[in-house]
């Protein structure tokens, strides 16, 4: 059972949209969202997530001998009814038949997919990260003609980045590339290409990280390849088979229903692919989608956590155990209090997630309009969303197995299955220390904590002005929130004086990017516990809507926002204490 | 790969003893101990640790259609080893033919056993249960008929306490007993048993809540049964086979090696079962071993955090993945901050695990002596112990599965399989809320918070004495303990305060719980800091111990003791906050 949070994305829009102007100007009517989310909401709990847990339970996708893949039952037919809805058209530019939805709302959307089926669904959402890609920077002719086929929902895309010896450090790349006429001949071999083979579409477009023979070393030789499963015909028909084949697909911890194939290429004398934009600028490419690839994952750690808070709630308010205290015998398990407490914490955060989830979205597509303070409050959020969205789908989704009791580590319930998958979530697209070492050396050092103080100073001003609100809750959680900001203040501050001790910094930037990301989500649930006081006030009416964000506002203070001391305690200590551990001593 | 960590055992047992009179007593001498750590070391690290990976790869137990069970290659053999080598003697009583091991030394080697193979070792583990329970409750007839096999390994034991209706909630037991003779004819079904059916010993005896006819409902009706497999000659050979059989066994997240059956009782006129105790006595009798059995569940987290560390620190050792700063090419990933500050917590936090594991063995151990200011810290102690080590394998096992990015996801490097089998430790024998209800209301609302008070006053006092140690890395986390044991006081009495409302208190539960275990973990640290410290400068020699340690009380204060404010702050919140939440308006 999976039903789309709409009332929550809904009013995370509209809260967002009363202060980001052009997050307004973007978004097509009220009714028009209501309409696309209901839709989308549809197609999601009937079609998508019924799959989900059939998938896993039957082990998932299958390599044949042939070296094809099959998918689990229903999984091309629901590509197929995703196809058909339009849904892989959203965020296409309307050049290539999309319908260029703003990001805020797309992002909703792809909430959804993922939510009901994340291992179904990542073979769309990497198709449209290589369609944004191939639209920033291929040609003309290699937009129309790889483009189209993806929006249309035949063609499919991945990326292949990762090697055994280079996976974090993408400069100890292999994959070769040797030029012939018009394209180039690849051979090598890539891992971990999720949905790099598969029965769900007519052709597989791979985008391929490899060196030219003459390539320089490191980073600065790599170029990046289109390589087609089947070869394109001048009208547009696909031909032959391409030199690139899966030789196996791994047996992973979760999201068994998406393969993830080892590709093999030039195994017969050669893939045939074709140069994006130039010769060895094949890093810079790829960086350049990778707010948009991070960012996906952060939302993907959303989903899940929203996915497992919903089948928490749904289990809790049936399963009956024991009396809770001072309520009546057969009272669900969900009036204990310290069940009330997980999925309370669970609500909190799912929702100040999905704001900041969207708050970062809109910031995305505002920064491609060239405003440079937008552009740097995206770049330093986004390691924040991938890096704290994902960390807290772990914890989400073990309440959930705690909630289920002994029922949650058997399989058959699904509670395990949403742990397993969430796993890879802060491993893949870069790992929280990844995220961490960008938000603290790119996006906090670099400029002298300038965008980090201003953040923080944001923070403190809606904290400030919130501190006289009066509602007690909204009133409580920004005094508590002015006391977390000096905090995090103070231990930025160590971070900066320590500039010269890269070491030691570097070992607080997962604690300093957990504090962040606890900071931002209790100020997304002040602007909306604000908006919904004023909505309340002004119709009189929706005071159920206000119940729900003031609970939220109390939940996250009570049970998340305390966190924020700890992180800056670590934030100040951790250098030392790591620099001190003598690692080789750990080996007798 | 499975080394014990023999060296760390010693310190601790070594420690411990300065304070503990009743403990340096019961040990043998230093010679016969390292002796027995030894040759256990020798077994777990070669026979029984290299069967853990390949029964998870292979499935598991699996059930047979005649209804036994097939346990995993190697098991019964590796078994056989354990009875043959006295394992299964260790703890029993002489008049049984067991050694009657002190529980911390003997403890130290079930570390051993459930690290490097918790689904094997569970077997043994409930097997000591079963005889430490009959040990107490049972007839000497028999004691004299069960207890025997046991000890040397050709029988094992379970425990029948769930059924599909009666998890955390015991009362809700229907299992029938209807009294014939000398025996009763049990009747129903129960589900979770461990080791319910399996093939590695000749006979299995149950010990199994059931009702009789008659019974008061709820609590006061439950009577408690042993039910053989096989039923026992007058000469103790084995005879017919009783009605008890395993009608199926689960799909579970983990220890899958581990037969968890379904039994059925009296499908063919009732299972023969023999009364334990006296009728209606059943629950007290089972509460009676309680405190062992959670003992040995938080054991098991430790066991798998340690296996986890073991795991990280060799990868981490071997693989090379990017150029750590301020470091040369091909330097392994041990040496990036990230991971050195990951592998450096889950060092400290096994040490101080291991310690408090060690410490309330002793304190188990003393209690029988009759002792009340013992027997009052043993109860405060058990549900902290049970439920702040298995939380904390949740998170060691997830750092182990991140250290190895993206290969962690893969279930062929074993990464995945602790993080798979750690998630039940928090769930069985008592959820980790189950844990926090025992230590909230019996163990420090009842007594008005004596015990608790004792305990932090205890800690105070050690950290006021040494806050004055000429080491500064001892001095400064005695500083910051006393801080620590302040703020922790105050949620205390923020608790105590609120006893007339034992909802909101009960919804900060675990957050004190856990804020317990943290403190306990540092105070531990402290005393073997001190100790190294001071046979340093006895010796002059031992510098890498006082090094090693140093370097823990150095990094738990960084990483781990800061989560003491932010769970003081959660304890005073959490119940407002809990209590306000609709759980209602969830399900719209």
């Amino acid at each position: 059972m999976y039903k789309a949070p709409i009332d929550d994305m809904t009013f995370a829009l509209e809260t967002l949209s009363q202060e980001m102007p052009h997050l307004a100007q973007s978004l097509p009517d009220a009714e028009m969202i209501d309409v696309i989310l209901n839709e989308a909401g549809k197609l999601a709990g009937d079609v998508i997530a019924p799959l989900n847990h059939e998938a896993d339970k039957k082990g998932g996708a299958v390599r044949q001998d042939d070296g094809s893949v099959k998918t689990p039952d229903g999984f091309a037919d629901a590509f197929r009814q995703l196809a058909e809805g339009g849904w892989t058209s959203m965020e296409a530019q309307e050049a290539f038949g999309g319908q260029e939805m703003p990001l805020a709302l797309s992002s909703c959307v792809n909430e959804m997919w993922q939510s009901s089926n994340m291992a179904f669904s990542l073979c769309h959402l990497l198709t449209q990260g290589l369609i944004s890609a191939l639209q920033h920077s291929a040609s003309d002719e290699q937009k129309a003609c790889f483009i189209p086929p993806m929006v249309e929902g035949r063609w499919t895309g991945t990326m292949n980045l990762t090697e055994p010896q280079a996976g974090t450090d993408l400069a100890a790349i292999k994959t070769k590339a040797v030029k012939q006429g018009d394209h180039y001949l690849i051979s090598g071999q890539k891992i971990y290409i999720t949905y790099g083979e598969h029965d769900m579409a007519e052709n597989i477009v791979h985008l391929v990280l490899a060196r030219t023979p003459d390539a320089p070393e490191g980073h600065k030789g790599i170029s990046v390849f289109l390589v087609p499963k089947f070869l394109i015909n001048d009208d547009g028909s696909l031909g032959e088979r391409n030199d690139v084949h899966c030789v196996s697909i791994e047996k992973k911890l979760g999201i068994k229903g998406s393969p993830t194939a080892v590709l093999q290429y030039g195994d017969n004398g050669g893939a045939i692919g074709y140069l994006v934009g130039e010769e060895n600028q094949g890093l810079a490419i790829m960086f350049g989608m990778m707010n948009h690839a991070r960012f996906n994952v952060g939302l993907q750690g959303l989903a899940l956590s929203d996915r497992a808070l919903q089948q928490a709630i749904s289990y809790a308010h049936t399963r009956t155990q024991g009396t809770p205290l001072l309520r009546e015998a057969k009272t669900p398990i969900i009036h204990h209090p310290d069940v009330a407490r997980l999925i309370g914490q669970m609500k909190a955060e799912s929702e100040a997630m999905r704001a900041l989830m969207i708050y970062g979205a809109a910031l995305l597509d505002e920064a491609e309009e060239g405003d440079e303070a937008i552009r740097r409050r995206a770049d330093f959020l986004i390691p924040i969303i991938k890096g704290w969205l994902t960390e807290q789908s772990l914890i989400m989704t073990s309440h959930n197995v705690q909630i289920h009791g002994g029922m949650g580590f058997i399989e058959e319930t699904g509670a395990a299955q949403h742990y397993r998958d969430a796993r890879i979530l802060p491993i893949y697209e870069g790992t929280t220390a990844i995220q961490s070492n960008d938000l603290l050396f790119r996006k906090t050092i670099r400029d002298d904590g300038l965008e980090a103080k201003s953040f923080l100073a944001e923070i403190a001003r809606d904290a400030q002005l919130a501190s006289t609100h009066e509602d007690n809750v909204i009133q409580s959680l920004a005094s508590q929130l002015i006391t977390k900001t000096v905090e995090a203040e103070t231990a930025i501050d160590s971070l900066l004086a320590r500039q010269n001790q890269p070491r030691h910094i570097a070992a607080s930037g997962v604690p300093y990017l957990m504090m962040l990301g606890t900071l931002s989500g209790a100020w997304m649930l002040l602007k909306q516990g604000i908006r919904a006081h004023k909505l309340a006030q002004q119709t009189g009416a929706d005071t159920d809507r206000l119940n729900g964000k003031l609970s939220s506002l109390k939940l996250f203070a009570a049970l998340t926002l305390p966190l924020v001391t700890s992180y800056a305690e670590t934030v100040s200590l951790a250098g030392d204490a790591t620099e001190a551990l003598d690692v080789e001593a750990l080996l007798h």
